[in-house]
């Protein structure tokens, strides 16, 4: 295929990048991926990874196909709480999921880690790392990660049948609507049925 | 690559008949689909497709790739929910998913279903006429269409976190443990709260 007008060399260079930021990031998890090591084996200067993605968050957040900056998120959520965090969690879920900037990107990354060990182990990674670790700073009481992976599960499965099969009546209900009944579930899996937005 | 033993006539025919029937299933639905119609495009009698797989049903189970056969599920719900229902469906859906027989058919399903709109079109009627349909016997109150999806998303979401990605803790846990979570909240969509079994 010939190419014209770009030069090849740096969308080659960005993708041998990522390339090798997925698999470590994926084999390594986050705490054990090195920038310098992942320049080293692209064969650039780590000057040219912190060009091309900013820092080690952001390289991340692009090998794992993240649609948005998951920074200030908890700040996002309490915002669209308006006093129930439930219901904040799930605006703020089933918005991006809605939004056609970031909805199908969302649903492509979840498709690959559904098919793929790697995008697996990355996906995973990266939602222990940014969203579940969002999510725990509102939960109270024990067993808070199961918790947490129950309440992820209502949002990821309503994501699947809404989006992913399109089965209805979930797939054409307004954010609204589902809202109303996500909220009670969430909040009783996290122990914030009572509690007010921290804002 | 050679065979041996094996008259690769049969299998080819019966993969034509398969691959035939996914297509009219997720065109004309279950009701608009005819075995007459797949058996001649097939270019089979249709007692040929009755023998491979029985019945309409059967073709049905065969082309969206469910495990297990679906009838009696109501009955088998009804006699794990031991007066709650909710822990009933949680039970029968967990221990299909654990187990090895049936688990790695219903995660290939999904990820199928998620890649591509046949198989999702597929799923979706199936899903309708085989699983909602079970579970709407057992629903009372109004919207029970929306709550059955939402029940399903709860299940559904549980499903890709402990078997799709393998999330940490939910992936490990027992069935017990995560059905003794699961019953209040499907109970909750359902309406089955303070209902006891009909059995």
């Amino acid at each position: 295929m010939t190419r014209t007008g770009r030069r090849p060399g740096i969308s080659t260079t960005r993708a041998t990048i990522l390339e090798i930021a997925r698999r470590t990031f994926a084999d390594a998890g986050y705490a054990g991926a090195s920038m310098r090591a992942i320049a080293a084996e692209a064969g650039v200067d780590p000057s040219v990874v912190v060009h091309f993605f900013g820092s080690k968050d952001g390289l991340f957040q692009a090998a794992v196909g993240w649609p948005f900056d998951p920074t200030g998120l908890t700040q996002e959520v309490e915002s669209k709480a308006e006093g129930d965090i439930g219901a904040g969690l799930a605006r703020t879920f089933l918005r991006y999921w809605d939004d056609p900037k970031t909805g199908p990107s969302l649903l492509a990354m979840l498709r690959s880690a559904m098919a793929h060990p790697t995008s697996a182990a990355l996906l995973r990674e990266f939602l222990a790392r940014n969203m579940f670790a969002t999510v725990t700073e509102l939960v109270q009481g024990d067993d808070v990660a199961l918790r947490v992976d129950l309440a992820a599960g209502q949002l990821v499965g309503v994501a699947v049948l809404r989006y992913g099969l399109r089965v209805e009546p979930i797939a054409s209900q307004s954010v609204e609507e589902l809202v109303e009944w996500l909220a009670p579930v969430l909040n009783g899996y996290l122990g914030t049925e009572r509690r007010k937005a921290l804002t």
